[in-house]
Formats: structure tokens, sequence, C-alpha cells
């Protein structure tokens, strides 16, 4: 079944676009509880409880959950977050496998192989850098969910994708700057994140959509809301996860502009903000660390429907 | 001790700025020898053996190798990739891990973490589109190589990476796309690629050097031979990992433009075309294919050599 299917009827069943990031970390800001840390001998079982009490609790308020790949790298526990997308299964969530993975032609592939078949998550999430020959071994799950990166949460993504870009069909391949009265002065420069939202667009031209959307997703930060306004306008047929909610700091006014009339089209990821909520929160103490989350989640549920029509 | 000064040293020893790659393919074109599939049991076993192999008959011959982290994830194989940078290090050799890892904040530390900490990788590709927040976490790890990808190898790199950018500071940042003629008519349009090899150059001011060199390198393709010569003026302090040799078709004359007038400052990657060199060489049946890389790397040895000034 198509991803974005089965994501529209979760949204719809739940009332809720919110997506639970499980980034676990043993150490520094935003810890795993240090009772859990104690009662269990190694990473791998701490990082799979600590979510499975998770899942427990908010599996019934939530669509889906996201889980980053570099922490379950990180502490050599993999098998931590297989048994956590195989769970999350059972109770009814979709998994987005945060991985930004990004290559070319059979190595792609194997990428997409990986994500799709061996942690079986249902989406998960890409960096285009390299153009469509990284991309189209992706597409070939045609059910699977597929995120590009065009805007990210991070201010220094200014760096790079706020760059002023053109292409330029009528100059040889062998120039590699050029003055600015070689451009027609019809032609508009667009930022490099306009570009990227262009080509997923064009990429997923023939996709198949179900509820005007197709399985080819964009990566657009909370933390820019008049970036998410513009670009949403760009990329009409793809669902849009929304990251920076919380901890980083965009609110319910900021994400709005990313849904349709009907309150559809994007989820919004919060990570630390709703799985360490324990830790910011007085009437939780760490062993109340999922309850916290339950908490906050329906906080989250409460404020982002309150400004879209879901 | 400094992965660029350990770089240097052993391609000096070994006259040799040959990059082996270890992608593992255990179907489709490239295969491991059946031999090996059909002697061990598992994924994991047949792709240690099938690397040990190789290394035992290269490692004299070349500094470096580059497994592909794909391949690995893909038969579910890291411990696989783990037991081969192990080995590749006993035989002195350095491990460049083709990660192409992107992310921000503590995510891009676990990443970093897990490359060179978990896998004990001397090197990883990253992919910066999300700007500096995603590098430092690297940058921190001083003594290990990072490469940036600026221009990849790949035909459809063009598709972003050769968009013609330029950063504009007097433009609000509420403004998405402009009119050319709202540009400064002094200013210069550079391909996106140029912008990223110019953020390199940026990130990596304040960097230690040795003979020349500092520990950010980049990615050019061998198969853009005008933007290797073109780039290497703008980075004249990065290595430059070049793939794209062999298999995908680029030559030694074609790599030549990345090298200093001492034959240093980059090393050139082959996978597929030494790996499975055995499948185009009659000499080789598939029991020797170590035998037939040996046979392809010295081969390429003396063809870059003959180029460069080593």
């Amino acid at each position: 079944m198509s991803f974005v299917r089965n994501l529209m009827t979760l949204i719809k069943e739940k009332k809720s676009v919110v997506c639970m990031g499980l980034d676990p970390r043993l150490e520094g800001e935003g810890l795993i509880p240090s009772h859990l840390i104690d009662q269990y001998n190694d990473p791998i079982d701490t990082i799979l409880n600590f979510n499975k009490e998770l899942i427990d609790k908010t599996h019934e308020l939530i669509p889906i959950i996201k889980p980053q790949i570099a922490f379950y790298e990180k502490y050599d526990a993999l098998s931590a977050l297989k048994e956590t997308i195989n769970y999350a299964h059972k109770k009814g969530l979709l998994v987005l496998l945060d991985s930004k993975r990004n290559d070319i032609g059979s190595t792609s592939e194997a990428y997409a192989y990986s994500n799709f078949r061996i942690f079986k998550a249902d989406a998960c999430t890409i960096n285009a850098y390299l153009g469509i020959d990284g991309i189209k071994p992706f597409i070939q799950y045609k059910n699977k969910g597929k995120f590009i990166l065009v805007k990210t949460s991070n201010p220094s993504s200014i760096d790079f994708q706020d760059l002023f870009s053109v292409g330029l069909d009528n100059i040889s391949k062998e120039e590699f700057e050029i003055d600015i009265d070689k451009v027609d002065n019809n032609l508009k420069l667009k930022r490099n994140y306009v570009q990227m939202a262009e080509l997923v667009q064009k990429w997923a031209k023939n996709l198949e959509k179900y509820d005007n959307y197709h399985n080819l997703g964009v990566v657009i930060g909370a933390t820019f809301p008049n970036e998410l306004k513009f670009l949403r306008k760009i990329i009409n047929n793809s669902i849009i996860l929304i990251p920076g909610y919380g901890a980083q700091g965009a609110t319910a006014k900021d994400v709005k502009f990313g849904f349709d009339k009907d309150g559809l089209g994007a989820i919004v990821n919060s990570s630390r903000g709703i799985t360490y909520a324990y830790a910011k929160n007085n009437d939780y103490p760490p062993e109340k660390f999922a309850e916290a989350a339950e908490y906050e989640i329906k906080k989250m549920n409460l404020e982002i429907n309150k400004e879209i029509n879901l």
C-alpha cells in the first residue's frame, strides 16, 4: 500500500499531523532517563526500551515516527532501530527513517534497499545534491515515501541553500563563472532551495497521486515560515516534512503554511521536544518520561489543529 | 597522527595515488566471484573474505582503500565493514569511508562519531548541502580526513551542481526570486559546484597544513576534467578524491589536473574497475580475482604516474 495513502488515512483517523522523532541520546543534552541507563546493561536494550515505552504511550495520538539513524549508528545499536521499527508497525504507526542518504546508480540502489528492505522503513529522507541519478533508485520503490531536503531548519542552511541561482542552457559547459550581463534580462534568479523544489516538482511529474499527494515529499524547516509559505505553492503535490518544531523554536503559527485547506499535506516533527519533555516539565519525574511525551503530543495536536483545518 | 600527513607519507613510499573502492555486490553487474558466494554461508563471511583477499594482494601497491558503506548496509554486513577496516589498518592502509553523511548539530556529531569511532575510518565523505552546521562536528576530529562533495562524477550532477549562482547580501531574506537586473553588474555568477568549493576553502581557512594540504578535502569526479582543472585552483590546499576512473570512463589524462607539480594533492579511486577486473580480463579466471585486481592497480599506477610528477 502506498505510503501517502496510509499516511492520509492515519492523519484523518487520529486527527494528528505530529511526527515523533526518536533520536536516542545516552549523554549530553536531552538524555534518556538515568534509571533506564542503569536498568539495562547495554545501549541496545536501553534505547529499545526507551523507544517502546514512548510508542506504547503515544501510538494512538500520532500517525508516524521518525527515528534518526545517526544515533543508532553512534551507539552501534542498529538492531534496536530494526526492533523499534518492527514494534512501531505492530502498533499501527508509519515509520520515516531519517537517513539523508545520497549517492548514484547502484550505490543509491543499495541505500534504497537498505532503508526499505533491511530496516523496513515506510519512508526516508534523501539529499539530492547529486541530481536525479541518486533519486531514481528510491523512486523505483513507488509505494514508499521519499522526502528530499529542500530548505533545512538550521541557521547555516543559508550558506548554500539561499544562494540565488539560474540554469543557463546557452552557456557552454566549460564556462564556470560568467558576468551577470550574459544572462537574459527576463530571467529570474531563484534561491537554491527554490531550484531544488522545482527539481522535485519536475521529477514527480508522472507519479501517481492519492488525495492530491504523491510519494515524493520534501523537507522544509519550520524555522523558516516565509520560505515554507512560498515553497508550498511550488510543490503543491508533495507532502512536506516540517522539522524544527519545539526544541528548535518554531510554533504552530509557523507550520500552518505547510498545510492545504483541509489541513493535509504536511507532517510536523518534534524530537527532543517530545521525547525529553520530562526534563522541562516539573509535573513529570524522569520515570514518567513517556507520560510527559504523551502530554506534549496532546498539546502539539491541540496547538497545531487550532491553526489548520484538520 | 594527521590523516593528510599519513596519506602523503604512504603516497610517497608506495609511489601510488590509487584508492581501491570496496563496494561488494552479491548480485548484478560486477559480482563477487561465485566460488566465494558458494564457499561461505552468509554475506558477511563472503564479503569479508573477498575484501581480505583483495587487500592481501594489493596493500603494498596503494596508500588507501574506500569502502562504500551502502553495500554493507544493503547486505546487513556492517560487521564485515568493521573487520575489513581493522584488517586494512593491520596491513598499513588508510581507510576512507564513503558515507556521504549529512545532518546538523548533535545529529551530525553522532554521524562523525560513528564514522571515526565506531567504524574507525581515517577519513569519510560528507555532503554539505546543509551548510557549516553539518560540517563543524566533523572538523572537530581534526586529525581525520573529510571529503566534501563538490562536483560528482555522475551525468546528472549537472541538475543542481551546475546551476549558476550568486550570494546577495543586499537582498532581504523574504525575497525568494529576483529579477536579474537587481544584481550588481560587477558580480559574477558561479556554478554551484564553484560556490561549494569556495565554501570549503572558507571553512578550511584556519586548519593546520602539512605539505601544503589540510584535512578538509573535496570530491571532484574524473569524468569532468575541465571542472577539475578549474576547481584545483580554488581549493589549492584540499586533497581531492577523484572518483570515476575506469568503470565510469575517465583516464589518466583526465585526472592529471587534480595534482600539483610534485604529483601530490589528489587520490584516484576505482572500485569495480579494480575489484572486478577479472570479469573483463581473460588472463584471470574468477578464482584469481585478487591477482586481476593487483594487475589492474599496477597498470593504473603506471598510467597515472606517467601523467603526474610523483
